[in-house]
């Protein structure tokens, strides 16, 4: 069996799925919409795919799933409009940032018995599956402390930062979701302190860039999560897990693994700069996940509920940030 | 010149103190004393010292400093009595258990103005000298976030844990220290979870084996420390300073670094399983820079002041995770 | 512009390079040719090309360019037709096994004015290129010391062995390349020391599978390899240059890098185990390299006689072993 | 029982020597000799002992052993005499630079029943002692190829590398030695490539910087030195040892173990910059393990006869430069 795709959305990230998509052997891409008619055609031209309307592709019988790549405040009305026509909807993170559309648009999904998968693309990072892998092995344990170091190399313009929804639901949401990955129980609480360190003008758009995050679940397993709008060293990545028998870590990448020892020292390169680079391997292994689990009849994970579930996390972080306490989840 | 020395308390780690003392060449052990005589004599016999009673070293002429190894409810009366007699004071770490006791004893320590200092021995750890330096030398530009990480082998036994103060006075004190010393600001508030994980014995004596624990300081720096009573993996000491222009971090230490590689993969031996052997050096460099102030009339540091503040964070932890919120420093 | 490709030979080797030439966007491939028409067909209705016969390929208005992947036999007989076709050729390692073959064949390259490249892909891997640019950067100052690490996973079938050329043809030709890739001055000298301690098998086909070589060159600069067929950690590649300035080195490589710390210490994951997943970025960007070079005009390298030189220092190799002495190269 | 020492030899290492014995619990420091009066009195002040004549130390009644750090060239008589004497002798190495003249004095040695351990230090060393003890647990199963690299920080002057000996028996005896306590064989054959590389004094003095060497066992294990007189990242030292079940191998030491990560790179500390910082504990542990051992009974080990094995594979490797050739040892 071949998925025949649609692509909604012809930009950065779109080109990126457009390519695991068309060098996956289990899928075809059919067409390619875009509300730039160049950037669409571009893809196009790359694959051999047809150039087509959001409402073509609705409507077509030759294609039986999409990946949404569109603005975030049009994701909603994508998944809606894409699960009543019966498509098996890929959609980019977030699915909205306001919880109550995130809600509706879950009713829909269930009500017409939708397919949804959200790209949490970290789930898929070989080094990071490696260690949910050691995990559900037992090689450490019972999970007890999950410590996630996420940093990013710049802070994204103050424009992004505006209509990001804030830290915690545009940055802070990877390590939420990564949190429930490797905690292996919901957290039920969440303690935030944030701080403008990094850009004055991220403080003037009412924003923080410096976040440190403690979750707890209900039998006392705990989630530290350290966040940095700016590292001068790289795209900081690390997760380590803390267990009754062990602990295991994933540690950072790095474009190339050389090390120069002079008078001065031993000095490795900086890490990857870009998320692009950083995550090529996740990227593509979770568009392969979502083809693989449409051809098994599988269920889609990360569900549109793990969507929901983070932008909780991300919530809830917030009010804790100004009410100063710890604050209930959910 | 050379310091001439009066060791108070002959067990484990007065015999630490007392190998530091006898090895510097600034330094002369002249008497200890201890409630059991013959853990007296038998460090009398190994380094060529005197058997004295406490009073005999308070009243001697020939003895200009004092090492406190003794159990901690009695540090702080010593630490008057032996500044009333014009000695210069090592005391093992805490003064006090209680904030009240400690406050009354810096009091005398002012009044008779005492020469203090208090041992928090991680401070001259080599290697968190380093990061210590690397800061002061600019090399990470301002402090931002600091991580600390810092897990026991394996838990006390429970009728330590129920002498001990509870493990923020007596374990996450080590790191509320660090975290001043690294910071670079004075923290002004604490946020802190804390969970039995480890061994529900601990619970039942009314404390916690698995903490996490944000601090933060006016400007926004934040530090976070992660406690566990037991790791498997040997004795778990990092910490990383990330700031504007970069990031220092000191990794583990084990005894012997070599690698064996088979089909299973690459594995090093496990850290150093005791604080004792992974702070060897720390220990050896208190004591030498105990000599070295006196000698230079220089400040002691750290302090019975840091000794204090450090207590004081502790005791808003605790309060932190009994109101489930942020909590104001002192 | 596009390079026009066809690809003889549909095997292992000629599906890396055929993904690799049809990703590339400055090249398309035409055609393939095997003499199994079913490996053929393979490729073919993957990457959309047409199969034909060599003979059709050589006579072919519509191909610029061909990748040589057949048996090694039939290299040299190909790399003379297609040059005299007219065709640039990329012909994988070796071009012969025997010198005087490969001499003569060099002779017909020179005399059509052919383009040859040869594919010591190792020269391309990422890490290893980032090794030669610290190099040219100046970082190390002089080279003086080259040490090449190189096991693999396991020994190949006897039966390869004996069609191999043995070990220093076969294995230690691939170090002999990036000896003098990473040199700066040819070796003039060749000591080398082999024995039999994998696989008695090996040696009574009269060949080795442990050997040690030192090459110097006339200025003194030396390189060590130490090879061996068999490394149960996985595929052991390493190089490392000392020089006047500094050291420089690439370490293994691994499919993901995580570490489990338990009681019996930590353990990374064994190295990739199978040259095609270690080096897949050198495929890829060797045939990049091909395109570019074609493009540009520029000279292609490594050249046959590159191929030829590295042969040369095998042969030299295989005769110290015999005679028990340094033999001089060339 | 306590084993009472004379010292000969006040010097650098002779302090080293002497703080290792009086910091012994089984030994007592009894008296030093040294031809300067000064130099001896320095130490009989610090670790309150004799200065006494090398004659006096010879005939005293209240010392069991020696520890000779005279001169090189005073070795072998002082051995002799010592043994004569009846003293256990704990020597640095080397017995003599002169092969014929070791092999008298191992004759007398003999005759005269001595107790005699020669001082290849880093056979103590605890990183090296755990290659060794895992290679012993059978954790790589056969030994197959010991890769030795050893680069000094800097080059000795000139004037003492003509007193040296040359390259292979003063600096590269070391690494013959530890090939030997590695391989599990004798080596049989050595080949040797040298060069001067770091300064062109040393080759006017009639020496090589630089230098290349293969050894061989009967049975085919080979080890592989590097040795360079100059490596500005510090004192490399480092063993690897690959076998038929797995791979086991020291990494080099440094004094601080800091990491600084910022847009240059992520940066270590250099390598300790002296063997007596490097090798500390091993030249603690080389007494205690004599200490040890006479307290035992015990053989003596590294014993005379392996520092003659070691200067006879130095002979033979300056032999296989002369004459471009592998030459059996022995």
């Amino acid at each position: 069996m071949t998925v025949r795709f649609g692509l909604l959305g012809a930009g950065r990230i779109g080109k990126v799925h457009a390519k695991a998509v068309s060098g996956n052997p289990d899928a075809t891409l059919v067409a390619v919409a875009d509300a730039f008619p160049s950037a669409a055609e571009a893809i196009a031209a790359q694959y051999g795919c047809a150039v087509r309307t959001i409402e073509q592709i609705e409507a077509a019988g030759d294609i039986d799933a999409v990946v949404i790549c569109t603005p975030t405040d049009t994701h909603a009305d994508l998944i809606e409009r894409f699960c009543r026509a019966g498509k098996a909807v890929f959609c980019e993170k977030p699915v909205d940032l306001d919880v109550e559309r995130v809600r509706t648009c879950m009713k829909v999904v269930k009500e017409t018995n939708g397919k949804l998968m959200v790209g949490f693309n970290r789930r898929f990072d070989p080094h990071f599956m490696a260690v949910r892998a050691a995990i559900d092995a037992g090689k450490i344990g019972d999970v007890e402390m999950v410590t996630i170091t996420s940093r990013d190399p710049g802070a994204p313009p103050v424009d992004y930062i505006k209509r990001s929804g804030g830290i915690f639901r545009d940055m802070t949401i990877h390590d939420f979701d990564m949190a429930r990955f490797l905690l292996g129980e919901e957290p039920v609480t969440v303690t935030a302190t944030a701080a403008v360190l990094v850009d004055e003008a991220i403080g003037k758009a009412g924003d923080y860039d410096s976040v440190s995050v403690i979750l707890q679940t209900a039998s006392g397993r705990q989630a530290i999560i350290s966040n940095s709008r700016r590292a001068t060293y790289g795209y900081d990545q690390r997760i380590e897990v803390h267990g009754s028998k062990g602990m295991v870590s994933a540690e950072n990448q790095r474009p190339v693994s050389i090390e120069v020892a002079t008078g001065d020292g031993y000095t490795r390169p900086p890490l990857h700069d870009f998320f692009m680079t950083r995550y090529t391997e996740a990227y593509a292994n979770e568009i392969a996940g979502f083809i693989g689990s449409l051809e098994k009849g599988a269920p889609l994970a990360p569900s549109g509920a793990d969507g929901l579930a983070a932008l909780v996390i991300a919530d809830a972080a917030l009010k804790s940030v100004k009410e100063k306490r710890q604050v209930s989840i959910g």
